[in-house]
């Protein structure tokens, strides 16, 4: 960490803020920088209440020097990790493929489209019970019926099961029906549920808030890791900016930045991420291609009809063309699907 | 609602969309605009599964024609919500003032600045007893000796309490020792939250997410209001943008834009608005100039060794003057502090 | 265009812009929406000094139905437009890779570089010799004496050359020179120098403003082909987001997107989308898998060294990387690099 | 300047950096920091192609320590500069009000609306006769005979003249009649502009980028002052966020964020920076609270019928209501208008 003094700070503002340092357990060493000076600062800087340095008498700004992030880290873990959802492996040499409706409707619709998934090569089936909603009177989602019909889609079809849970509450009965707990973008830091789905030892699927930064969304799996839960996968969804053609912007630099930065294997989710069908199946290719480790698409066998995100759904069968597409590209990045 | 159609749709496109709506209740009405069709539909709109309209073969866009709150808007209540916390009246001719630090600390640093601000002339008194942080490593708050401190510092002073909750079932407790139930910006669509607060009854200060749009802020205040409970003060505290100067950006269009489109009461935040000490003083008398109800404030009577904030914070002094100001600002624009 | 009126709106307000309308050689077509009045406004409403209805009595909003962009538009040419730059086609089957220092600097390094370039497969040159700087203290080029290194560095290897004019009075100078006329980021809204290179004829590399939409992208494409120079090719290089651990944000989206509205070609500049050279192979491989016409790549033989960009440069050994990566996605979604 | 290096760099790494900011002219100092070596640089690190740093092996990145304006900065005049426009100052004890059309029109709405705006108390009188416009088919001004127009209003009124210059060739003619010449929003990089207006030693309103940060804008303002040109006046008109509701967001923090970073005068436009008619006032009354020296507002006789932006136009009635309330506020906060 670095305390950057301003041009006009005197001797003893200098002095202060290095005796404060002192009083954290910090040692202090000072570098003259053309008219300023630079309090470099040693010792375990993280945990404590050093926000309180920035606003010393003097003080122009603080720099950290570190990563805040610990256990995500790929000084933590040189090598990757690798997640198993029963017998599939998300963070190897095979791209995961999760796909499903946006929610659960009907017990016939998810079957129908469970079954045709599983024929178009799925990885896993998605699916949203418990659905949190801009405004309260959208559809919330069936709740506890829809976990049920999800497990009986698995056991139709084998696809181990991805679902939604929205609070710390629900975490016992989500567990006990789900294969991985999904943390939507909006609760991403919503820190009680991360303790929560951390204390489970569940495989978690962690989606980036839309407004969240790169080192907030490992800062928010640092919370799920520090229980000993390793099972974490990080999901790029798309982010807010100042576009409105498109729902989101997906980061794509997020993702070799990730592979970079965290051991923890990262999932694109090409739906949200575009918000148009259309746009679907050329940003899946461009997920891969950059090297992402997963999808997660949006299916529905009669878009027109979805009760959410009906938008940017696309039907098994595009999604079948879509499976043709990555195969290709994964191929060609030395990946397979 | 409109269902805008594409150049290239087809009657038989046009006629699936009208019985579609048909189907969902709604009465079409068609107009040619250029060379497109425009389909309005008439009949409650809300609640419904009409995202699938978008998906109709086509359909170019569907675009909303009301607002999508309700309760919150000028149109369910012409004149402005006055907020009763104990004796104080937030939403009135009188600018409510909330003042104190970002987290409780010690006895003896709470007691001392809460004398201190009720001295000045604050109307309440805030603090943090249970801390969302970005990372783990970082100071959480003391929890619940921190609510009873500052109920004590209440008892002393006779200022409300003001105090942040973070997860639905802390609600009961809080709700034992506070006046208002903070929500804070990370969980401002945390919607289980949201509804435990709602059933609550308790004044409500809802602070807008970093990235939030007005229009959902609005539609989490009508996740509140739409559980019978009114006392609703939102709050602006900044916006997350590109410029990095500030932490955020104080979307200060918002006040007067609010004041147009509800009747609830508008608070602002320059501590975390600005991110900047020495900003705060002068980002205050611009928020009660555009004509907000009250202003929410950290004030720490030693911002060096603060525990969380420090560089955002003022002390009492700082604070005494900010009042002074925004007094004189307050009588320009016929109100009172 | 729709017109959508108040829930207050008087029937004269009413009448009064379907009055306006008719003034303005436009008819109108009433709809009542809920409890809202939209009118539809049919006639040429380009050119017209419409934005003067959004501000008529009783109007809520004003509600485009049709792009603003015509040349440029899908409608205009279904066909893709394949940009001639001597004998190399930009929009067709071959995926165009434009590679070359961010300046050029001296004659030894352009040419050594140019020469690597040309062996490893690049289908351009590319050199600033102009350089818009955010600092009058930063290096702005070495001005005529560099496009004079690039015609040298051209007769050398057969290399088209793509460099930047910033204002419209060079024009005719750089057109002497190169083969593509580059429009930076800064100038997609420098009309005056959007006018001067449609006059000139010459093929024309348009880029994205990193605060534009892609909207106003399209539009300055128009400015462009609205002089009769229908040779423009498009470049997405990243946009301003909140995030900061990249330069800028890539946005993916828009190259699928774009394929979709406009006839024109894609290209991605993936070193200025990162501002990483450890991102920039990944990202070039996401490119060309969305759909990309081609890459704008900053190479330079010493990075270190590089007098501008040095960060985000990769060397021509890893160029040479690169582009084998290029050639096996390009494969496998149907192109060839 | 601080080189930070990664954790994992080598001495042999580290060598080369202080051999290579040695022969760039830099002194190197060297710190260790938990387990990175952080480099400290003295010397004039401005106008060196010290991006290349970031570039060398082992480096993770390069700091600024020092603020890179340095005529418009505090430190280089510590009070404040005074523009003279004629008669009026702009930075010291009055606010300037700074009003008139978007665009100059006729003869009769100018010639009207400044009659009318000098009775009101209008300080100057602002008018476009070259408007840069977004579409090809938008309205561009009437030209030369719009200054001619403008030259006529103040002979008539008294009022100096404020109006835009888009293209470098173009100040020569503007300077024979305007008394300000205003840099557009989208022209804030045009550095041949800059350039030129620099030259001229008129003073300039340069108005912020909508999405340049404040550092950009300061670096711009530098451009200009580098040329001996001192009398700038800067303009906060808003800048892009996530946030549609309104047409920009006005940074309010930027006012008292600059007044601390440069000597130059701050205006505010609160018609551009909202884009809504119906919030001018208050975000007027904000501006001058927050410690603006000015204001720039679109005033039009009959905004339902302006040629360009009528629906953030204000009338000249509703100007003078808005000048009552500027003088309350600046009485507030000790200036007077």
């Amino acid at each position: 960490m670095l305390v950057v003094m301003r041009p006009d700070a005197s001797a003893a503002d200098i002095d202060y803020v290095v005796r404060r340092a002192g009083s954290l357990g910090l040692k202090a060493h000072l570098t003259r920088q053309h008219d300023q000076t630079v309090i470099g600062l040693m010792g375990d800087v993280r945990g404590l209440p050093v926000d309180a340095l920035a606003g010393l008498h003097g003080v122009d700004r603080v720099q950290p020097v570190t990563h805040p992030f610990r256990l995500a880290s790929r000084d933590a873990r040189p090598g990757p990790t690798v997640v198993a959802v029963r017998d599939r492996m998300v963070g190897g040499e095979a791209i995961a493929v999760i796909a499903g409706p946006c929610s659960v409707e009907t017990r016939e619709r998810l079957l129908d489209v469970a079954v045709r998934l599983k024929a178009a090569g799925a990885t896993m089936l998605r699916g949203g019970a418990y659905k949190p909603r801009t405004s309260p009177y959208s559809f919330q989602g069936i709740g506890e019926s829809g976990l049920e019909l999800l497990v009986e889609a698995r056991d139709l079809t084998g696809l181990p099961i991805v679902t939604e849970v929205i609070a710390p509450e629900h975490v016992p009965l989500v567990c006990r029906h789900t294969d991985v707990l999904q943390i939507g973008q909006r609760n991403m830091q919503n820190f009680a549920l991360l303790n929560a789905v951390g204390e489970s030892g569940m495989p978690v699927l962690l989606k980036r808030g839309m407004m969240s930064t790169i080192e907030e969304l490992l800062l928010s799996a640092e919370y799920v890791l520090a229980h000993g839960n390793e099972q974490v996968m990080l999901c790029e969804r798309g982010i807010r900016t100042f576009e409105t053609y498109t729902r989101n912007t997906l980061d794509i630099n997020a993702v070799p930045l990730l592979k970079q930065l965290t051991h923890l294997p990262i999932i694109v989710d090409p739906s949200h991420a575009t918000g148009k069908a259309g746009l679907v199946r050329a940003v899946s290719r461009a997920a891969v291609a950059a090297g992402a480790d997963g999808l997660i698409v949006e299916v529905h066998p009669d878009p027109d009809h979805a009760w959410s995100d009906g938008f940017q759904s696309i039907t098994p069968e595009e999604f079948g063309g879509l499976l043709d597409d990555v195969r290709r590209v994964a191929a060609a990045v030395g990946r397979r699907a």
